[in-house]
């Protein structure tokens, strides 16, 4: 099982490593940028189990450790 | 226009931050874990324009400043 795990700060959090890249990215000549939000994400590869187990721990585990859901949000995806 | 450009260590390169990861997801007691590997990703708000001229300025600008080619693989992926 392979699940992807994407992190990101909440919408309502300022980005300054985003705000760093917009600006670089405009000096290096790309017009017309409106937003750059940075994240990070986790490829986990899981031994086979009970998907929804699986789902439940690995939410779990998200807010304990991948994520502080204070300022961030995170979203598992299940690659297949 | 939204682009989403995922950036990642090449496969033959070791993730020491993966291998933590996955040390400390098994501590606090997830089994079963084979592999985890960090990377990032950018959300790109951009204005409208010709996508095939959007996606090569794209690309040369992964290339230039979101990664870096000798380490790292990128992927640009357009939401719709």
């Amino acid at each position: 099982m392979h699940a992807r795990v994407f992190v990101s700060l909440k919408r309502s959090v300022l980005d300054p490593q985003g705000k760093a890249v917009r600006g670089a990215l405009e000096t290096l000549g790309l017009k017309g940028i409106e937003d750059v939000r940075q994240g990070k994400f986790f490829d986990l590869e899981l031994a086979d189990g009970d998907p929804a187990e699986r789902g439940r721990e690995l939410d779990s585990l998200c807010q304990k450790l991948l994520a502080n859901p204070v300022i961030e949000d995170y979203r598992i995806e299940w690659v297949t």
